[in-house]
Order: structure tokens, then C-alpha cells, then sequence
């Protein structure tokens, strides 16, 4: 089965798809947060609704408020030779709910920002709140798989780095000086916008390895990228293990994998597709998920109005 | 007027106080961030429940899900001599609303984890949702105050830093590689139990300066830290009328105003304060705000069970 949410005048529906058509679920089941937390009392209930013309509709991040967004940084293999110095875990960031964005919605960037490119992830939605979950037991806490475009600025990401000295213990009660970097992602990757999301959660039962999907990113009818799940260096059965010794993962929680990298033959890599200055159309498409797409609109604000 | 919530066994309630005692919240007025949603309709209504006795109650976070925690980094202008380059602007990152914990409740640190020290902060809980906020009117967005105490695991932060060759364009249609590094807060600031936070949200009526507070820092009675909220480096209508470039911020959000930094004449640096070893009773206090005080439990987990 499929889930998703379209806007409505009062904030938004659920809306349910399978081979047999789309149609509109009953509003007493709550939204796609409330189904799957709900998910073995809802699911026998969710069919019968009144069939439903995508064409009209807008949408809306699936899981539109989601507890958080965890993505992971740097997991594609193809990285390695690029990595000279890293964990051998998974590392990862927290982007804000409030940059989701529905499939079809424009992203508004603002030429202030700089360059801003794509990056086309596969996306967990978790089903079954757990804190340390053994790895053998954590597609249990899998409720489905969606889109994201990870949209990052990498100027901003040079600006919000900083070279310091941080301040550690010196083993005596005094303190010791050592230089460090630190970097922060608050503004680089949790910008309104920098979280296309969606159209659909699709449950984990239609999708028995998310290891072999392919994953292409679009940019204006020009494949991009052209990459494959398999090529991901933690898999999420590892990345839910882990994450779960550190926090609480929470039914809705969504958990970004990593960009999909690899160039396709006839296109660049996804750091040359400077959408602020290029607009146009960005896509992407993930095998047995279907096709996240957004276009992008350039809106100059005046700072400090 | 001051609003907390406190766990009853379907969730929460909020509780209210002034200078006249403290009472329960009419539950028809939903939770706090209900509350703050509609807070002319519902201002005028909080008062008249029957008297709490705060002896007897669990805190939980005053908003209990936030759509998101941003955090300022190296906010304080005792800072400056350790930055050798860094931005002009406040540098963000986000905390999981599954890592904030309640006034009393125990912050639970894994061995494992290795060092954890406190950060004691000022923190704004927004009021009214906006985007590209004046500064001139930034206060107009803050609904009122609250505690956090940002939990830092410094060796996890080591850990998820990479020196990598990130990609940019050549300009060309091509890319060339930059030496580069991030660095990822996703565990370090992200844990269960890294955002003590609490026990009252005092509204901004309570609190004509926020830039004239003493806070404090208090480890197992010893005193830590002695700042002034007057040290932080970019003030709080500065950080509203930035961040809103960038992000909307929504009602109920809440900025950590980065960390109070001072050492105090008899205590050390916070970055001594290793509660993983320590254990013991944290104390944040800010003067106008309150005590958020929280005991810690080491407890360790067999990793991959």
C-alpha cells in the first residue's frame, strides 16, 4: 500500500494507493503519522474511500510533521577515495520538519543563498518506536520507504565552519587547547525548501530489498545520476541499529540514507547542477517508489526588511 | 505568567503559575503548544483550575514536541580568542525534540558514550510563525523564555568529523575537489537525554531584558559556570531576524541561544563537568527564569543485542 497527503482547506488528507486505484481514507483514521502509529487496528480499515484524481490534487510531505528527519552524511561507497579521515559508523545530521516540501512545490531560493544542488536519497519511515534495536530485528521498525531531496548549499556550508580551538580537559582540572573543526547544517540543509519529500510512504511489504533499487536524479529531462541502492555504505538495517543505541527512533521518524552519487554517462556530477542559478525542474526517481519532482523558483528577499 | 507540563498517565498537562501559586490548565486548552497557537483566545481563560502541588509531579518538557530545537554555536563573545576563522553570522544546528527531557527526570549516559558535559543556556520559545522577520520586530515572534541545558559528547564529536576532498564545480562542466571539513551533531547534540529543558516557560512580559540574566551553572553544589546573558555574542532579535531569512519559525520552536561560558572564581570550565564519570546533580539557573536541575544515572547498554 501506498500513503500520502494532499492539502486541503483545514491542512491536509491521507490519501491510499495499491494496483487497483487511489481514493481518499476515511478522516477518522487521523493523518499518516496517526495510521502508522495506529498502523495493525488502522490497516484492515483504511479501503473504500472514494477514488481520487491525482491530477487536481496538491501535495504535501507525506509525514507532514514528522519527530525528526536523521540524515546520513557521506554513505555512498563510491566516497571512499574522497574520505581521508572519518568514523567507520554512521554519521549523521538533523533537518529541520519545517524544510519538508511536497512533491510538485515549488522550492523558492533566494540568489543570496548561493549554489544549491540536489541530492537524491532514499528514505526510511519508521513504524515501530525502539530504542536499542538489534540489527537483526530492525526492518520490524520499518513502516515503508519514501523520496527525499536532500537540497544542500555548499557555500553556506563553508560559511558555517568554523576553525577553533576547542576546549578539553587537560587530566588535571585544568584545560588543554586543541584545534579543531567544527561545522553546522542548521542553515545549509534545514533552509524552508531544502527537503522535497514524497509523493508516497510505500509499507516495506512491496519493496523486499532496498538495497537493489535504482536511483536517478533529473535535471530539466537530463539524467544526472544514475545510481543503485546496493552502492549505499551503511544499509539501513545497520543505520537503524546504530542510530537506536544513541536516540529513541519514533514511529513517522524519517531516516535520509544518503545521496545516491554516481554520475550517469551522460551527465555531471550532482554538485554541478546549481539550481539557484539553472531553476528549472529537478527530479528524482527511485525504483519501486516512484518519481519525487519540483520546480524551482528563484525569489530575491531583502534581508533585514 | 509561567506554563509547564507535567506526565500524566495519557500524556501531559499543563500547569500555569504566577505570583499568586500555581494551578492546573483546563485540559480543553490543549497542550502548551496549543496553547501558544492561540494564545489571545486562550490567555484570558488559563486561569482558575484547582492549586497543583509541584512536590508531587513529574516535569516533562514545557513543549513537549517542538517542531524543531535550533541551536546556536560558539554564541558567546568570551569566544572570540579561540576562533581562528568562522562566520559573522549566528551558526545553527538542529536537536531532535526525542532529546529533550524534563525538569528532575534522569539524564541516562552510556559509558560508551565517553565524556559529557553540560551547556547551560538561554532559551527563546517562539510565539507567532514568520519568516523574514525584522529585526525591529523580532520580539514581537518570542512568546517567552525557558531553560535548556545542551548536552555535549565531545569525543562522539571528534568521531563524526571527516577531512574529506568535497566536490565543487570547475566552472568548466567539470569538478574539482577542495580539501574540506564537517562535522556532524546528529549524536553528539542528539542523544536521549542531551536537552534538559525546563521546568517553566516564563512569558516575555516576565522578562524585559534578556540580555541582563545571570545564569549559572551548578555541578553536585559546586558552581560551574557564572555568566551574564549580556555576553552572549548575537542577541536574540538578531538571531530571530536571521534564522527567519532562512527557515520559518514556527510557533512553539524553541532557540538555544548558545552556551554561558564563563568559569566561576572557585569552579572550572563546564568542559571538566564529564557527568558520564561525575554523575551526580546538574543545575542550570537563570535569574527571572528559574532552576532546571537534573540528576544523572550511567547505564550501560550491550551495543547490537
Amino acid at each position: 500500500m501506498r500513503l500520502g497527503t494532499v492539502r486541503t482547506a483545514d491542512g491536509g488528507r491521507v490519501v491510499a494507493a495499491d494496483g487497483t486505484g487511489v481514493w481518499w481514507v476515511d478522516p477518522r483514521h487521523g493523518n499518516v503519522l496517526d495510521i502508522i502509529e495506529n498502523w495493525a487496528a488502522a490497516q484492515p480499515e483504511l479501503g473504500g474511500g472514494a477514488p481520487v484524481d491525482l491530477a487536481t490534487v496538491t501535495w504535501r510531505p507525506p509525514v507532514t510533521r514528522p519527530g525528526k528527519v536523521i540524515c546520513v552524511a557521506l554513505n555512498n561507497s563510491a566516497n571512499k577515495d574522497r574520505i581521508m579521515s572519518g568514523p567507520d559508523h554512521p554519521a549523521t545530521f538533523i533537518k529541520p520538519s519545517s524544510s519538508l516540501l511536497g512533491h510538485g512545490c515549488a522550492i523558492e531560493l533566494d540568489p543570496a543563498w548561493g549554489r544549491v544542488h540536489p541530492e537524491p536519497e532514499l528514505a526510511v519511515v519508521i513504524g515501530t518506536t525502539g530504542r536499542h534495536i538489534p540489527v537483526e530485528r530492525a526492518y520490524d521498525h520499518v513502516f515503508g520507504y519514501t523520496i527525499i531531496n536532500d537540497l544542500t548549499a555548499p557555500i553556506m556550508r563553508g560559511e558555517d565552519t568554523f576553525h577553533y580551538r576547542a576546549i578539553h580537559p587537560d587530566g588535571d582540572g585544568g584545560v588543554r587547547y586543541v584545534d579543531s573543526w567544527v561545522s553546522y547544517s542548521g542553515r545549509y540543509k534545514g533552509s524552508d525548501g531544502f527537503g522535497p519529500i514524497g509523493p508516497w510512504v510505500v509499507t516495506r511489504d512491496e519493496i523486499p530489498d532496498p538495497h537493489a533499487l535504482a536511483i536517478r536524479c533529473i535535471h530539466d529531462g537530463r539524467l544526472v545520476t544514475e545510481d543503485n541502492t546496493a552502492n549505499l555504505r551503511f544499509h539501513v538495517d545497520a543505520v537503524v541499529a546504530f542510530l537506536s543505541e544513541y536516540m529513541t527512533l519514533e514511529a513517522g521518524d524519517i531516516v535520509a540514507m544518503g545521496t545516491a552519487l554516481k554520475a550517469s554517462g551522460s551527465g555531471g556530477a550532482v554538485q554541478n547542477v546549481d539550481l539557484t542559478v539553472l531553476g528549472g525542474v529537478i527530479e528524482v526517481e527511485i525504483e519501486g517508489i516512484g518519481t519525487l519532482s519540483n520546480p524551482v523558483r528563484t525569489v530575491a528577499h531583502e534581508v533585514g526588511r
